[in-house]
């Protein structure tokens, strides 16, 4: 029996079994698809690749546009090469590659930026993908397996995703069954969600508890194809510490012994939800050294360093969504050590890893990267100087406003190709704002962390430039404030003073000289 | 036995009955204070009334300043008059009155302002009253109450508020025994929270599900004083409806008259948070004479409308935070029909009546008023022109990130004094940001309704100006976007189009000649 053939336990599906070429003939023009993955991990790729070398092999750039519902960005042979060749019309709720950032800065492709926790159950709904009756639907669904059950039980791959709410609107449902790789089988544990006013608590009281199955339930006949695909996920490449963001990390950390000792925090801490990049990797590296036993982790996206923090024998157990190793060396690593992280990671649906209920029920420390915040600490995670999309909130919302503890971390500032302190990440307004001042508690650059709790926002804005902005930025924030405070308060509308003629120069000094560094606060 | 007596079932309280003014002794300047009370119902009034005169008599204004932590806002005769009095130093998370805003807005009061069921929490923590060992402490926490059981429970009046959470780190408690109104005894449902983690599920299905006691547990030996009251709280009078909220309440029962169609909603569409004010009353109203049965309401504050919705036979069981009816003629209805509203309604603490997890389980349809909204749906809810405080942001943001439905309403254009259509609620950008794009679905003026579900951002902005700007605005909100996409998208950055150079032209129009009715908009 091939390996193919022992993970297809549904023997009726066998007979469904072709060659990846031949599903081509499936996708028109104008559908909506749904794709299992979420961050680079779990999506399909064969049929993905193999679409995409059809437009390019017969010049239909343009003419085979989709719309492309998946739990959050995927790999960039996949959506990034669709966007190269014209074929994304609508894109939800997140994504990741430079041609699809290009194509909707350019206008060409229509991206929806949602809080994750709320995609995942409007797409549910039938809010985003209405047919002629007003109902939900998806036309294909494209859904990577490690393997099928006996009772077509769906055994995802790396991640859960948005799988369960894709399949419930689906027309056709086509599997991408990954035979290069072990089965992930045992470490999901799937709920499928029911509407409202049907839906049940998620009873869930530590990141290890299981509420589910450990595979989706499927409609076998719905399935009109499965193919086998022997690619691995296309993972992020390990982001580098560096100085900065050890110092971002080094804050963090002292201020959870600091929490500890006031008997605001346990011992081991509270679960953990980390994002991605360099200042994540440095914290999640910082505990690995750090005094914290018996440590867990509820979150959307495992990365390498959670690897690390495994073994360092601090962490006990990790729920997320996706487990988004690298490539190389991360993959290799969790495969040739299966047994020994297996039992401590559970994945679960976007709808419950990033749901409000769990998150504040146990009470999360909420750990992410924004673009920039402001004095009064509304942040900005998502549109590049207020208008240029970058990937979109994810799940950030979804843990920092549920979360015990909402912590924003950030160098102070940035370089341009003219100055190596060009951008500040403190400014007087976000140009643009995900995060408003009612949700955030610390903020956190390598210059110091501002303990924003109990603080009303002029005092909140005095220890934020105090704490967190660059010293060539220290002076040209405070001289904005007090002139803010001064005017404003002497008309009575000065409970959060701004400056409306001129509270985004410092942007605008951007564009026009290359450094945020204004030279007066005239207008 | 007098009613006091027969109220206060644990009998050793009965020793600790004082005349009020006897408990003036105990309140010291920087005080940190947590009452009852939220919205103005079930706050305590004869001690602070009693406090207020004692400043006034002795000349004691700026000598005798508190921190005042309550759920929400408290009747005028207290809070206000504190403020007049210049008693208040912070003031946490909402507040009404005239002079209380003065003070905040001329930097006199340092006001606080989070999504409540965060300061809930919050304050439980101590995150907000650390005293010099990092606990949180309230020194005196000051509690309307109808009863006492023999246990020493605090049976609470018309609202649950943040008691739990206040008694949690109050060192010492006063009790003010209610004994001008009927007792509301049986009509709370009261969980004590844990905090993580060691926090339980909130086992709520529907609105009416019961899971705690009717009594808050207290302890009685921080108890030092007690004090009859006969103070009716000062319900806020009725807002009438008007032409323009019966266009924006009817284009919302149309709208869900066509989601109940489309099989989007239940016949009985889902539990009902509303705001306050006329839009919401006129809501309410429509719903009384509309064609939904059996409704159920899980909201955080109660109005008069809602005893017309159910007497129409129409709304099945409410659940809320407060009761908040007028002093007339809400009251004296309600209590002279006490029998036959008393067991269709439950009041919750704040806590729970906020919490994401039964707002996200139930999928509840909020809806609530905002300053003004702008083009991509952004929302300002608290801070008029971007830097004067109203009121706060309430749980305006708690239902509307949580709903199954979010909806924001209000008038296109509000009058200034030379122009009848002066300000523009539909903006370019919005000058304060509490809801963001990512969480709101629906938002209507008595122009149209904008259903934003599924729309990317350029597409959203042409249907908000298309459906609910004002004719006198929408040429130039247009314009606007149309210069604002030609602009961004020719350079690439495009996603959310907007000119950071103008984009608040229209608010500095106001400021200096009384309309927003700019001429173009050059810079």
């Amino acid at each position: 029996m091939s390996t193919l053939e022992s993970r297809i336990r549904r023997k009726s599906l066998l007979k469904k079994v072709v060659p990846v070429e031949d599903t081509i003939q499936y996708f028109k023009n104008g559908m909506n698809l749904g794709w299992s993955g979420f961050t680079p991990a779990g999506y399909p790729k064969a049929i993905p690749i193999a679409l995409a070398d059809h437009v390019e092999k017969n010049n239909l750039q343009g003419k085979l546009r989709f719309n492309l519902f998946i739990g959050a960005s995927v790999g960039a042979e996949t959506e990034n090469r669709w966007a190269q060749l014209d074929m994304i019309d609508r894109r939800w709720p997140y994504q990741t590659g430079k041609d699809i950032a290009k194509g909707i800065n350019e206008g060409r492709i229509r991206m929806g930026d949602r809080h994750l926790s709320l995609f995942a159950q409007d797409l549910g709904y039938g809010f985003y993908t209405k047919d002629e009756t007003g109902k939900g639907k998806i036309d294909i669904a494209i859904i990577e397996v490690s393997a099928v059950t006996e009772d077509c039980g769906l055994v995802l791959t790396s991640s859960c995703g948005v799988v369960g709410e894709i399949l419930a609107i689906a027309d056709k449902i086509i599997l991408e069954v990954n035979t290069g790789q072990p089965s992930f089988e045992g470490m999901h544990d799937i709920v499928m969600s029911q509407d409202p006013p049907h839906r049940q608590p998620y009873l869930i009281s530590k990141a290890s508890d299981r509420i589910g199955t450990t595979y989706v339930p499927c409609d076998p006949d719905r399935i009109i194809a499965v193919v086998e695909s022997k690619h691995r996920d296309k993972g992020r490449a390990f982001a580098e510490q560096d100085d900065t963001s050890e110092a971002i990390a080094a804050n963090i950390l002292d201020f959870f012994a600091h929490e500890v000792k006031a008997g605001r925090l346990p011992k081991n801490l509270l679960p953990l939800q980390s994002g991605v990049g360099s200042i994540a990797n440095a914290v999640v590296g910082g505990l690995a050294k750090g005094p914290f036993y018996n440590l867990s982790v509820y979150t959307e996206v495992l990365q390498d360093t959670m690897l690390d923090l495994f073994d360092s024998g601090r962490l006990d157990f990790a729920s997320s969504c996706s487990l988004s190793l690298s490539e190389t060396p991360g993959f290799p690593r969790f495969f040739d050590n299966m047994d020994k992280y297996k039992d401590k990671i559970v994945l679960r649906p976007l709808s419950i890893a990033n749901a409000p209920e769990p998150i504040r029920r146990l009470g999360c420390i909420a750990m992410n990267t924004p673009i920039e915040f402001d004095i009064y600490a509304h942040a900005n995670s998502t549109l590049v100087g207020g208008t240029r999309m970058i990937n979109g909130i994810g799940g950030s919302g979804d843990f920092l406003r549920n979360a015990y503890l909402s912590i924003m971390h950030t160098p102070s500032a940035r370089p341009t190709k003219t100055d190596p302190t060009g951008i500040t990440c403190v400014v007087p307004k976000a140009p643009h704002i995900d995060h408003t001042e009612h949700d955030l508690d610390v903020l956190v650059t390598e210059q110091g962390l501002a303990d924003l709790r109990g603080l009303a926002p002029k005092d909140r804005a005095q220890e934020i430039i105090n704490k967190c902005a660059h010293p060539d930025y220290k002076p040209i924030l405070q001289e904005y404030f007090d002139l803010a405070k001064k005017t404003c308060l002497a008309k009575g509308i000065g409970h959060e003073p701004q400056l409306f003629d001129r509270c985004f120069k410092m942007q605008m000094n951007l564009a026009a000289k290359g450094t945020m560094k204004v030279d007066n606060w005239d207008i």
